[in-house]
Protein backbone atom coordinates (compact mmCIF):
# COMPACT_ATOMS: atom_id res chain seq x y z
CA UNK A 1 0.00 0.00 0.00
CA UNK A 2 1.34 3.53 -0.87
CA UNK A 3 2.71 5.54 1.92
CA UNK A 4 -0.17 8.01 1.29
CA UNK A 5 -2.97 5.17 1.10
CA UNK A 6 -5.18 5.47 4.01
CA UNK A 7 -8.69 3.92 5.39
CA UNK A 8 -10.92 6.05 7.36
CA UNK A 9 -14.11 5.85 9.18
CA UNK A 10 -17.05 6.55 6.54
CA UNK A 11 -18.75 8.20 10.09
CA UNK A 12 -15.28 10.46 10.16
CA UNK A 13 -16.43 14.46 10.11
CA UNK A 14 -15.06 15.51 6.90
CA UNK A 15 -15.38 18.79 5.47
CA UNK A 16 -14.07 19.90 1.70
CA UNK A 17 -11.98 23.08 1.17
CA UNK A 18 -11.49 24.87 -1.75
CA UNK A 19 -7.65 25.81 -1.88
CA UNK A 20 -7.87 29.96 -3.05
CA UNK A 21 -5.73 32.35 -4.39
CA UNK A 22 -5.22 33.71 -0.53
CA UNK A 23 -3.87 30.42 0.35
CA UNK A 24 -1.04 29.77 -1.86
CA UNK A 25 2.24 31.44 -2.11
CA UNK A 26 4.84 32.36 -5.16
CA UNK A 27 4.87 28.60 -5.93
CA UNK A 28 0.92 28.02 -6.92
CA UNK A 29 1.06 25.78 -3.64
CA UNK A 30 -0.64 26.55 -0.24
CA UNK A 31 1.80 28.30 2.24
CA UNK A 32 1.60 26.13 4.96
CA UNK A 33 0.50 28.25 7.96
CA UNK A 34 -3.14 28.59 5.79
CA UNK A 35 -3.38 24.55 6.99
CA UNK A 36 -3.27 25.11 10.13
CA UNK A 37 -5.90 27.98 9.98
CA UNK A 38 -7.73 25.26 8.01
CA UNK A 39 -7.75 22.47 10.58
CA UNK A 40 -9.20 25.54 13.49
CA UNK A 41 -12.00 25.57 10.89
CA UNK A 42 -12.52 21.97 11.33
CA UNK A 43 -12.80 21.82 14.54
CA UNK A 44 -15.04 24.80 15.23
CA UNK A 45 -17.07 23.17 12.49
CA UNK A 46 -17.13 19.72 14.33
CA UNK A 47 -17.63 21.20 17.54
CA UNK A 48 -21.07 22.94 16.42
CA UNK A 49 -22.33 20.57 13.46
CA UNK A 50 -21.24 17.56 14.76
CA UNK A 51 -20.94 17.59 18.42
CA UNK A 52 -23.71 20.24 18.79
CA UNK A 53 -21.73 22.33 21.29
CA UNK A 54 -21.67 25.79 19.48
CA UNK A 55 -17.72 26.77 19.36
CA UNK A 56 -18.42 30.37 19.61
CA UNK A 57 -20.56 30.26 22.65
CA UNK A 58 -18.27 28.34 23.90
CA UNK A 59 -15.76 30.92 23.63
CA UNK A 60 -17.49 33.89 23.69
CA UNK A 61 -20.03 32.67 26.36
CA UNK A 62 -18.75 30.28 28.28
CA UNK A 63 -15.15 32.13 28.57
CA UNK A 64 -13.47 28.90 27.41
CA UNK A 65 -10.87 28.41 25.25
CA UNK A 66 -8.96 25.73 23.30
CA UNK A 67 -5.24 26.60 22.74
CA UNK A 68 -3.20 23.89 21.63
CA UNK A 69 0.08 22.66 23.47
CA UNK A 70 1.67 19.95 20.81
CA UNK A 71 1.06 20.03 17.30
CA UNK A 72 2.63 18.14 14.58
CA UNK A 73 2.03 17.29 10.86
CA UNK A 74 3.33 15.60 8.18
CA UNK A 75 3.32 17.29 4.39
CA UNK A 76 2.69 14.26 1.54
CA UNK A 77 1.83 16.13 -1.19
CA UNK A 78 1.56 19.43 -2.11
CA UNK A 79 -2.34 21.14 -2.89
CA UNK A 80 -2.50 23.76 -5.58
CA UNK A 81 -4.75 26.62 -6.15
CA UNK A 82 -8.01 25.68 -7.54
CA UNK A 83 -8.12 22.30 -6.15
CA UNK A 84 -10.91 20.72 -3.45
CA UNK A 85 -9.49 18.89 -0.60
CA UNK A 86 -11.07 17.04 2.20
CA UNK A 87 -10.29 17.25 5.68
CA UNK A 88 -11.42 14.07 8.31
CA UNK A 89 -10.78 14.89 11.92
CA UNK A 90 -10.24 11.73 14.16
CA UNK A 91 -9.93 11.61 18.33
CA UNK A 92 -7.06 10.37 19.54
CA UNK A 93 -6.92 10.47 23.38
CA UNK A 94 -9.44 12.10 25.75
CA UNK A 95 -7.73 13.28 28.41
CA UNK A 96 -9.47 15.57 31.88
CA UNK A 97 -8.78 18.62 30.44
CA UNK A 98 -6.73 17.63 26.90
CA UNK A 99 -8.35 16.22 23.72
CA UNK A 100 -5.72 14.93 21.19
CA UNK A 101 -7.53 14.97 17.19
CA UNK A 102 -5.75 13.98 14.38
CA UNK A 103 -6.69 15.83 10.64
CA UNK A 104 -5.96 13.85 7.80
CA UNK A 105 -6.03 15.61 4.04
CA UNK A 106 -6.94 13.77 1.74
CA UNK A 107 -8.29 13.95 -2.18
CA UNK A 108 -8.70 11.27 -4.54
CA UNK A 109 -7.90 8.88 -1.84
CA UNK A 110 -4.20 9.73 -1.42
CA UNK A 111 -3.46 11.51 2.09
CA UNK A 112 -1.97 14.94 1.47
CA UNK A 113 -0.73 15.82 5.45
CA UNK A 114 -1.64 14.52 8.17
CA UNK A 115 -1.63 16.37 11.78
CA UNK A 116 -1.85 15.33 15.51
CA UNK A 117 -3.04 18.20 17.30
CA UNK A 118 -3.14 18.30 21.32
CA UNK A 119 -5.18 20.97 22.84
CA UNK A 120 -5.95 21.80 26.26
CA UNK A 121 -10.03 23.50 27.47
CA UNK A 122 -8.71 26.62 29.87
CA UNK A 123 -10.61 29.29 31.68
CA UNK A 124 -10.48 32.71 30.02
CA UNK A 125 -11.01 34.24 33.16
CA UNK A 126 -8.58 32.15 35.38
CA UNK A 127 -5.93 31.36 32.45
CA UNK A 128 -6.04 27.90 33.89
CA UNK A 129 -6.97 24.35 32.91
CA UNK A 130 -10.85 23.50 33.04
CA UNK A 131 -12.05 19.84 32.96
CA UNK A 132 -14.05 19.39 30.64
CA UNK A 133 -17.90 19.68 30.72
CA UNK A 134 -19.84 16.28 30.96
CA UNK A 135 -21.91 16.87 28.00
CA UNK A 136 -18.91 17.98 26.03
CA UNK A 137 -16.73 14.80 27.31
CA UNK A 138 -19.86 12.81 26.21
CA UNK A 139 -20.31 13.80 22.92
CA UNK A 140 -16.58 13.53 22.45
CA UNK A 141 -16.72 10.07 23.60
CA UNK A 142 -19.46 8.88 21.53
CA UNK A 143 -17.47 10.53 18.12
CA UNK A 144 -14.84 8.78 19.00
CA UNK A 145 -16.77 5.24 19.44
CA UNK A 146 -18.53 5.88 16.14
CA UNK A 147 -15.09 6.46 14.24
CA UNK A 148 -13.11 4.10 16.11
CA UNK A 149 -12.96 1.61 13.13
CA UNK A 150 -10.14 2.73 10.98
CA UNK B 1 -36.08 53.73 4.82
CA UNK B 2 -32.98 52.74 6.72
CA UNK B 3 -29.23 53.56 6.38
CA UNK B 4 -28.63 49.78 6.33
CA UNK B 5 -31.90 48.91 4.21
CA UNK B 6 -30.94 47.67 0.46
CA UNK B 7 -32.56 45.94 -2.03
CA UNK B 8 -30.14 43.28 -3.97
CA UNK B 9 -31.71 41.43 -7.31
CA UNK B 10 -32.70 38.24 -6.76
CA UNK B 11 -30.28 36.75 -9.41
CA UNK B 12 -27.11 38.22 -7.93
CA UNK B 13 -24.40 35.60 -6.86
CA UNK B 14 -24.63 35.54 -3.22
CA UNK B 15 -22.20 32.97 -0.99
CA UNK B 16 -22.48 32.45 3.00
CA UNK B 17 -19.44 33.01 4.91
CA UNK B 18 -19.26 31.79 8.67
CA UNK B 19 -17.38 34.29 10.89
CA UNK B 20 -14.85 31.71 12.26
CA UNK B 21 -12.09 32.30 15.25
CA UNK B 22 -9.75 32.98 13.41
CA UNK B 23 -11.34 36.27 11.56
CA UNK B 24 -11.83 37.86 15.07
CA UNK B 25 -9.78 40.04 16.73
CA UNK B 26 -9.59 40.86 20.63
CA UNK B 27 -13.38 42.09 20.91
CA UNK B 28 -14.94 39.03 19.02
CA UNK B 29 -15.43 41.02 16.28
CA UNK B 30 -14.62 40.43 12.54
CA UNK B 31 -10.32 42.18 11.99
CA UNK B 32 -11.03 43.88 9.06
CA UNK B 33 -8.35 42.65 6.77
CA UNK B 34 -9.91 39.40 6.97
CA UNK B 35 -13.06 41.08 4.95
CA UNK B 36 -10.96 41.73 2.19
CA UNK B 37 -10.04 37.85 1.74
CA UNK B 38 -13.90 37.21 2.12
CA UNK B 39 -14.20 39.65 -0.70
CA UNK B 40 -11.50 37.98 -2.91
CA UNK B 41 -12.96 34.33 -2.34
CA UNK B 42 -16.18 35.11 -3.67
CA UNK B 43 -14.78 37.07 -6.76
CA UNK B 44 -13.24 33.47 -6.99
CA UNK B 45 -16.10 31.52 -6.74
CA UNK B 46 -17.88 34.22 -8.79
CA UNK B 47 -15.65 33.87 -11.83
CA UNK B 48 -15.25 29.73 -11.48
CA UNK B 49 -18.88 29.44 -10.71
CA UNK B 50 -21.47 31.75 -11.90
CA UNK B 51 -19.13 33.21 -15.20
CA UNK B 52 -17.81 29.23 -16.05
CA UNK B 53 -13.80 30.97 -16.06
CA UNK B 54 -12.29 29.12 -13.92
CA UNK B 55 -10.13 31.46 -11.67
CA UNK B 56 -6.99 29.24 -10.73
CA UNK B 57 -7.15 28.30 -14.44
CA UNK B 58 -6.63 31.57 -15.69
CA UNK B 59 -3.78 32.75 -12.96
CA UNK B 60 -1.79 29.31 -12.94
CA UNK B 61 -2.48 28.61 -16.97
CA UNK B 62 -3.60 31.72 -18.76
CA UNK B 63 -0.79 33.81 -16.61
CA UNK B 64 -3.37 36.72 -16.03
CA UNK B 65 -3.84 38.68 -12.45
CA UNK B 66 -6.49 40.61 -11.14
CA UNK B 67 -4.35 43.07 -9.27
CA UNK B 68 -7.01 45.78 -7.50
CA UNK B 69 -6.47 49.48 -8.22
CA UNK B 70 -8.98 50.86 -6.33
CA UNK B 71 -10.82 49.68 -3.43
CA UNK B 72 -13.28 51.76 -0.84
CA UNK B 73 -15.34 50.22 1.79
CA UNK B 74 -18.01 51.39 4.52
CA UNK B 75 -18.62 49.46 7.32
CA UNK B 76 -21.70 50.36 8.47
CA UNK B 77 -22.42 46.88 11.22
CA UNK B 78 -19.55 44.41 13.05
CA UNK B 79 -20.00 40.84 12.45
CA UNK B 80 -19.46 38.32 15.20
CA UNK B 81 -18.05 35.33 16.01
CA UNK B 82 -20.30 32.17 14.73
CA UNK B 83 -22.52 34.61 12.84
CA UNK B 84 -22.64 33.85 9.06
CA UNK B 85 -23.01 36.11 6.66
CA UNK B 86 -23.98 36.65 3.10
CA UNK B 87 -21.85 38.26 0.37
CA UNK B 88 -23.56 39.61 -2.91
CA UNK B 89 -21.30 40.43 -5.79
CA UNK B 90 -22.52 43.30 -8.34
CA UNK B 91 -21.19 44.88 -11.52
CA UNK B 92 -20.88 48.38 -11.56
CA UNK B 93 -18.52 49.17 -14.99
CA UNK B 94 -16.91 47.07 -17.28
CA UNK B 95 -13.92 48.62 -18.95
CA UNK B 96 -11.30 47.32 -21.72
CA UNK B 97 -8.83 45.74 -19.19
CA UNK B 98 -10.58 47.14 -15.83
CA UNK B 99 -13.56 45.96 -13.67
CA UNK B 100 -15.82 47.69 -11.17
CA UNK B 101 -17.47 45.49 -8.63
CA UNK B 102 -19.72 46.17 -6.19
CA UNK B 103 -19.86 43.76 -2.52
CA UNK B 104 -22.36 43.72 0.06
CA UNK B 105 -22.60 41.94 3.20
CA UNK B 106 -25.48 41.20 4.54
CA UNK B 107 -27.26 39.02 7.39
CA UNK B 108 -31.65 39.58 7.98
CA UNK B 109 -32.01 41.93 5.72
CA UNK B 110 -29.82 44.54 6.98
CA UNK B 111 -26.84 45.74 5.01
CA UNK B 112 -23.21 45.38 7.34
CA UNK B 113 -21.02 46.85 4.99
CA UNK B 114 -20.36 47.74 1.26
CA UNK B 115 -17.19 47.83 -0.55
CA UNK B 116 -16.66 49.53 -4.49
CA UNK B 117 -13.58 47.50 -6.16
CA UNK B 118 -11.77 48.34 -9.33
CA UNK B 119 -9.88 45.57 -10.58
CA UNK B 120 -7.13 45.65 -13.71
CA UNK B 121 -6.77 42.70 -15.56
CA UNK B 122 -3.04 41.93 -16.27
CA UNK B 123 -0.60 39.98 -17.97
CA UNK B 124 1.67 38.22 -15.12
CA UNK B 125 4.52 38.06 -17.96
CA UNK B 126 4.34 41.39 -19.42
CA UNK B 127 2.87 43.08 -16.15
CA UNK B 128 0.73 45.12 -18.54
CA UNK B 129 -2.84 45.46 -18.66
CA UNK B 130 -4.49 43.32 -21.23
CA UNK B 131 -7.74 43.67 -23.07
CA UNK B 132 -10.81 41.23 -20.95
CA UNK B 133 -11.24 37.82 -23.18
CA UNK B 134 -14.29 38.20 -25.41
CA UNK B 135 -15.95 35.38 -23.57
CA UNK B 136 -15.32 36.82 -20.57
CA UNK B 137 -16.31 39.97 -21.00
CA UNK B 138 -19.71 38.41 -22.51
CA UNK B 139 -19.85 36.39 -19.11
CA UNK B 140 -19.91 39.63 -17.19
CA UNK B 141 -21.99 41.75 -19.42
CA UNK B 142 -24.48 39.11 -19.37
CA UNK B 143 -24.32 38.68 -15.33
CA UNK B 144 -24.78 42.90 -15.40
CA UNK B 145 -28.08 42.62 -17.45
CA UNK B 146 -29.39 39.34 -15.35
CA UNK B 147 -28.61 41.73 -12.04
CA UNK B 148 -29.34 45.15 -13.35
CA UNK B 149 -32.79 45.50 -11.48
CA UNK B 150 -31.43 47.05 -8.28
CA UNK C 1 5.19 66.34 -11.32
CA UNK C 2 4.75 62.67 -11.56
CA UNK C 3 1.26 60.53 -10.21
CA UNK C 4 3.18 58.88 -7.92
CA UNK C 5 5.13 62.16 -6.86
CA UNK C 6 4.55 63.41 -3.30
CA UNK C 7 6.00 65.35 -0.52
CA UNK C 8 5.91 63.98 2.91
CA UNK C 9 6.66 65.94 6.02
CA UNK C 10 10.26 65.26 7.49
CA UNK C 11 8.52 64.57 11.11
CA UNK C 12 5.85 62.37 9.96
CA UNK C 13 5.99 58.69 11.42
CA UNK C 14 7.47 55.93 9.02
CA UNK C 15 8.09 52.66 9.20
CA UNK C 16 9.72 50.20 6.78
CA UNK C 17 8.18 47.34 6.48
CA UNK C 18 10.05 43.66 4.44
CA UNK C 19 7.60 42.61 1.68
CA UNK C 20 7.85 38.61 2.78
CA UNK C 21 7.10 35.71 1.25
CA UNK C 22 4.03 35.50 2.96
CA UNK C 23 2.22 37.98 1.97
CA UNK C 24 2.91 37.53 -1.84
CA UNK C 25 0.72 35.76 -4.23
CA UNK C 26 0.97 33.58 -7.13
CA UNK C 27 2.19 36.25 -8.78
CA UNK C 28 4.93 37.08 -6.41
CA UNK C 29 3.61 40.42 -5.32
CA UNK C 30 1.91 41.37 -2.42
CA UNK C 31 -1.84 39.57 -2.15
CA UNK C 32 -3.70 43.51 -1.43
CA UNK C 33 -5.36 42.13 2.24
CA UNK C 34 -2.15 42.30 3.48
CA UNK C 35 -1.50 46.06 3.21
CA UNK C 36 -4.05 46.60 5.45
CA UNK C 37 -2.78 44.23 8.12
CA UNK C 38 0.65 46.35 7.62
CA UNK C 39 -1.54 49.58 8.31
CA UNK C 40 -3.10 48.11 11.32
CA UNK C 41 0.43 47.59 12.51
CA UNK C 42 1.72 51.21 11.59
CA UNK C 43 -1.32 52.32 13.69
CA UNK C 44 -0.42 50.20 16.57
CA UNK C 45 3.16 50.91 16.43
CA UNK C 46 2.32 55.54 16.15
CA UNK C 47 0.18 55.16 19.25
CA UNK C 48 2.50 53.60 21.10
CA UNK C 49 5.45 55.07 19.68
CA UNK C 50 4.95 58.37 18.63
CA UNK C 51 1.85 59.36 20.41
CA UNK C 52 2.99 57.59 23.78
CA UNK C 53 0.02 55.58 24.47
CA UNK C 54 0.25 52.13 24.51
CA UNK C 55 -2.00 50.49 22.22
CA UNK C 56 -2.14 47.02 23.24
CA UNK C 57 -2.80 48.92 27.33
CA UNK C 58 -5.51 50.94 25.42
CA UNK C 59 -7.49 47.64 24.23
CA UNK C 60 -6.44 45.02 26.79
CA UNK C 61 -6.58 47.48 29.69
CA UNK C 62 -8.79 50.33 28.51
CA UNK C 63 -10.89 47.81 27.10
CA UNK C 64 -11.11 50.49 23.88
CA UNK C 65 -11.39 49.13 20.29
CA UNK C 66 -10.73 50.94 17.33
CA UNK C 67 -12.92 49.82 14.38
CA UNK C 68 -12.67 51.23 11.00
CA UNK C 69 -16.15 52.83 9.49
CA UNK C 70 -14.52 53.66 5.91
CA UNK C 71 -11.26 52.83 4.06
CA UNK C 72 -10.39 53.83 0.43
CA UNK C 73 -7.06 52.98 -0.78
CA UNK C 74 -5.27 53.54 -4.22
CA UNK C 75 -3.15 51.20 -5.66
CA UNK C 76 -0.29 52.56 -7.80
CA UNK C 77 2.58 50.32 -8.15
CA UNK C 78 2.73 46.90 -7.10
CA UNK C 79 5.41 45.51 -4.60
CA UNK C 80 7.44 42.50 -4.83
CA UNK C 81 9.05 39.59 -2.70
CA UNK C 82 12.23 41.00 -0.69
CA UNK C 83 11.77 44.29 -1.13
CA UNK C 84 11.66 47.19 1.76
CA UNK C 85 8.63 49.47 1.89
CA UNK C 86 7.76 52.53 3.73
CA UNK C 87 5.03 53.43 5.41
CA UNK C 88 4.09 56.55 6.48
CA UNK C 89 0.78 57.70 8.64
CA UNK C 90 -0.50 61.35 8.35
CA UNK C 91 -3.41 62.51 10.45
CA UNK C 92 -6.29 64.14 8.13
CA UNK C 93 -8.97 64.54 10.54
CA UNK C 94 -10.25 65.09 14.46
CA UNK C 95 -13.55 64.42 15.19
CA UNK C 96 -14.88 63.47 18.25
CA UNK C 97 -14.58 59.99 18.80
CA UNK C 98 -13.26 59.37 14.98
CA UNK C 99 -9.97 59.69 13.48
CA UNK C 100 -9.09 60.38 9.72
CA UNK C 101 -5.67 59.29 8.91
CA UNK C 102 -3.94 58.54 5.49
CA UNK C 103 -1.17 56.26 5.13
CA UNK C 104 0.94 56.38 2.09
CA UNK C 105 3.70 53.60 1.27
CA UNK C 106 6.43 54.62 -1.28
CA UNK C 107 10.16 53.35 -2.00
CA UNK C 108 12.53 55.29 -3.34
CA UNK C 109 10.54 58.18 -3.32
CA UNK C 110 7.78 56.86 -5.57
CA UNK C 111 4.22 56.51 -4.07
CA UNK C 112 3.28 52.85 -4.03
CA UNK C 113 -0.39 53.16 -2.70
CA UNK C 114 -2.36 55.91 -0.75
CA UNK C 115 -4.94 54.74 1.70
CA UNK C 116 -7.48 56.81 3.42
CA UNK C 117 -9.17 55.63 6.51
CA UNK C 118 -11.56 56.56 9.37
CA UNK C 119 -11.73 55.16 12.58
CA UNK C 120 -14.15 55.38 15.73
CA UNK C 121 -13.18 54.85 19.31
CA UNK C 122 -15.67 52.18 20.68
CA UNK C 123 -16.05 51.01 24.09
CA UNK C 124 -15.49 47.13 24.20
CA UNK C 125 -18.00 46.85 26.93
CA UNK C 126 -20.75 49.50 26.03
CA UNK C 127 -20.30 48.98 21.98
CA UNK C 128 -20.61 52.46 21.50
CA UNK C 129 -18.51 55.51 20.58
CA UNK C 130 -16.56 57.19 22.86
CA UNK C 131 -14.84 60.38 23.04
CA UNK C 132 -11.22 60.20 22.38
CA UNK C 133 -9.30 60.70 25.76
CA UNK C 134 -8.07 64.16 26.38
CA UNK C 135 -4.48 63.34 26.45
CA UNK C 136 -4.83 61.08 23.23
CA UNK C 137 -6.51 63.73 21.25
CA UNK C 138 -3.57 66.41 22.61
CA UNK C 139 -0.96 63.91 21.04
CA UNK C 140 -2.74 63.02 18.20
CA UNK C 141 -3.26 67.58 17.56
CA UNK C 142 0.00 67.65 18.88
CA UNK C 143 1.54 65.14 15.91
CA UNK C 144 -1.06 66.95 13.11
CA UNK C 145 0.34 70.27 13.65
CA UNK C 146 4.12 69.03 13.45
CA UNK C 147 3.40 67.38 10.34
CA UNK C 148 0.95 69.81 9.04
CA UNK C 149 3.83 70.61 6.19
CA UNK C 150 2.86 68.50 2.88
CA UNK D 1 16.08 23.37 35.91
CA UNK D 2 12.63 25.05 35.24
CA UNK D 3 10.49 23.06 32.18
CA UNK D 4 11.14 26.61 30.51
CA UNK D 5 14.71 26.94 31.22
CA UNK D 6 17.02 26.90 28.00
CA UNK D 7 20.20 27.83 27.26
CA UNK D 8 20.52 29.11 23.67
CA UNK D 9 24.06 29.83 22.20
CA UNK D 10 25.30 33.53 22.14
CA UNK D 11 26.09 33.87 18.36
CA UNK D 12 22.47 32.02 17.17
CA UNK D 13 20.50 34.06 15.17
CA UNK D 14 17.53 36.27 16.78
CA UNK D 15 15.02 38.43 16.09
CA UNK D 16 12.32 40.22 18.00
CA UNK D 17 8.98 40.04 16.80
CA UNK D 18 5.95 42.17 18.39
CA UNK D 19 3.08 40.60 18.96
CA UNK D 20 0.61 42.60 17.03
CA UNK D 21 -3.69 42.71 17.56
CA UNK D 22 -3.65 41.16 14.47
CA UNK D 23 -1.88 38.02 15.85
CA UNK D 24 -4.07 37.64 18.57
CA UNK D 25 -7.78 35.91 19.14
CA UNK D 26 -10.27 36.58 21.05
CA UNK D 27 -8.46 36.08 24.35
CA UNK D 28 -6.14 38.31 23.55
CA UNK D 29 -3.57 35.41 22.95
CA UNK D 30 -1.78 34.62 19.77
CA UNK D 31 -3.03 32.82 17.11
CA UNK D 32 -1.62 29.62 16.89
CA UNK D 33 -0.91 29.52 13.09
CA UNK D 34 0.95 32.97 13.25
CA UNK D 35 3.64 31.66 14.76
CA UNK D 36 4.37 29.67 11.79
CA UNK D 37 4.19 32.61 9.61
CA UNK D 38 6.56 34.01 12.30
CA UNK D 39 8.88 31.20 12.05
CA UNK D 40 9.16 31.61 7.95
CA UNK D 41 9.73 35.41 8.62
CA UNK D 42 12.73 34.35 10.79
CA UNK D 43 13.70 31.92 8.57
CA UNK D 44 13.42 34.33 5.51
CA UNK D 45 15.83 36.74 7.59
CA UNK D 46 18.31 34.49 8.72
CA UNK D 47 18.99 33.40 4.74
CA UNK D 48 18.78 37.05 3.57
CA UNK D 49 21.00 38.77 6.69
CA UNK D 50 22.92 35.84 8.11
CA UNK D 51 23.90 33.33 5.47
CA UNK D 52 23.47 36.17 3.10
CA UNK D 53 21.75 34.58 0.17
CA UNK D 54 18.69 36.50 -0.60
CA UNK D 55 15.73 34.21 0.06
CA UNK D 56 13.49 36.36 -2.33
CA UNK D 57 16.28 35.80 -4.88
CA UNK D 58 16.60 32.42 -4.67
CA UNK D 59 12.80 32.03 -4.81
CA UNK D 60 11.88 34.09 -8.08
CA UNK D 61 15.35 33.98 -9.35
CA UNK D 62 16.23 30.72 -8.55
CA UNK D 63 13.24 29.26 -9.32
CA UNK D 64 13.49 26.95 -5.88
CA UNK D 65 10.75 26.45 -3.07
CA UNK D 66 11.22 25.48 0.94
CA UNK D 67 7.97 23.50 1.21
CA UNK D 68 8.10 21.76 5.02
CA UNK D 69 7.69 18.29 4.82
CA UNK D 70 7.37 17.87 8.54
CA UNK D 71 6.57 20.27 11.48
CA UNK D 72 6.41 19.42 15.36
CA UNK D 73 5.91 22.45 17.71
CA UNK D 74 5.34 22.35 21.66
CA UNK D 75 3.77 25.52 23.22
CA UNK D 76 4.74 26.50 26.86
CA UNK D 77 3.55 29.98 27.65
CA UNK D 78 0.94 31.97 25.27
CA UNK D 79 1.80 35.35 24.43
CA UNK D 80 -0.38 38.60 24.86
CA UNK D 81 -0.93 41.63 22.34
CA UNK D 82 1.69 43.94 23.45
CA UNK D 83 4.31 41.77 24.19
CA UNK D 84 7.82 41.54 22.03
CA UNK D 85 9.00 38.22 22.16
CA UNK D 86 12.53 36.94 20.73
CA UNK D 87 12.52 34.66 18.25
CA UNK D 88 15.94 32.05 17.77
CA UNK D 89 17.00 29.38 14.66
CA UNK D 90 19.20 26.30 15.43
CA UNK D 91 20.33 24.06 12.94
CA UNK D 92 19.45 20.57 13.78
CA UNK D 93 20.67 18.62 10.51
CA UNK D 94 21.67 19.52 6.81
CA UNK D 95 20.36 16.46 4.87
CA UNK D 96 21.48 16.62 0.95
CA UNK D 97 18.46 18.75 -0.02
CA UNK D 98 16.81 18.82 3.34
CA UNK D 99 17.17 20.96 6.72
CA UNK D 100 16.26 20.40 10.02
CA UNK D 101 15.91 23.25 12.20
CA UNK D 102 14.56 24.54 15.53
CA UNK D 103 12.67 27.25 16.27
CA UNK D 104 12.90 28.70 19.88
CA UNK D 105 10.39 31.95 20.94
CA UNK D 106 11.62 32.86 24.23
CA UNK D 107 11.31 35.58 26.36
CA UNK D 108 12.85 37.22 29.91
CA UNK D 109 14.77 33.95 29.91
CA UNK D 110 11.89 31.41 29.86
CA UNK D 111 11.08 29.25 27.06
CA UNK D 112 7.64 29.71 25.25
CA UNK D 113 8.00 27.28 22.35
CA UNK D 114 9.94 25.15 20.70
CA UNK D 115 9.61 23.60 17.24
CA UNK D 116 11.45 21.67 15.13
CA UNK D 117 10.66 22.14 11.17
CA UNK D 118 12.05 20.15 8.15
CA UNK D 119 12.45 21.65 4.95
CA UNK D 120 13.23 20.32 1.43
CA UNK D 121 14.86 21.99 -1.05
CA UNK D 122 12.72 21.74 -4.52
CA UNK D 123 12.88 23.18 -8.14
CA UNK D 124 9.87 25.33 -8.71
CA UNK D 125 9.89 24.12 -12.57
CA UNK D 126 10.40 20.28 -11.93
CA UNK D 127 8.48 19.53 -8.66
CA UNK D 128 11.30 17.77 -7.68
CA UNK D 129 13.89 17.95 -4.80
CA UNK D 130 17.29 19.76 -5.59
CA UNK D 131 20.23 19.52 -3.46
CA UNK D 132 21.46 21.95 -1.90
CA UNK D 133 23.96 24.93 -3.95
CA UNK D 134 27.35 24.10 -2.27
CA UNK D 135 27.83 27.85 -1.51
CA UNK D 136 24.51 27.79 0.56
CA UNK D 137 25.44 24.36 2.30
CA UNK D 138 28.66 25.91 3.30
CA UNK D 139 27.05 28.91 4.47
CA UNK D 140 24.91 26.58 6.98
CA UNK D 141 27.47 24.60 8.13
CA UNK D 142 30.07 27.38 9.22
CA UNK D 143 26.69 28.81 11.22
CA UNK D 144 25.91 25.26 12.42
CA UNK D 145 29.16 25.28 13.83
CA UNK D 146 29.48 28.79 15.53
CA UNK D 147 26.17 27.78 17.04
CA UNK D 148 26.59 24.57 18.10
CA UNK D 149 27.54 25.24 21.90
CA UNK D 150 24.11 24.88 23.47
Amino acid sequence: MSEVGFVLPAEAFTRSVPVRFSHCDAAGIVYFPHYFDMFNGLIEDWYTQELKHDYAELIMGGRIGFPFVHIECDFKIPSRMGEVIELTLLVERIGRSSLGIAIVAHRDGLERLRAHMVTAMMSLESRKPVPLPQPLREAIESYQRRTAGA
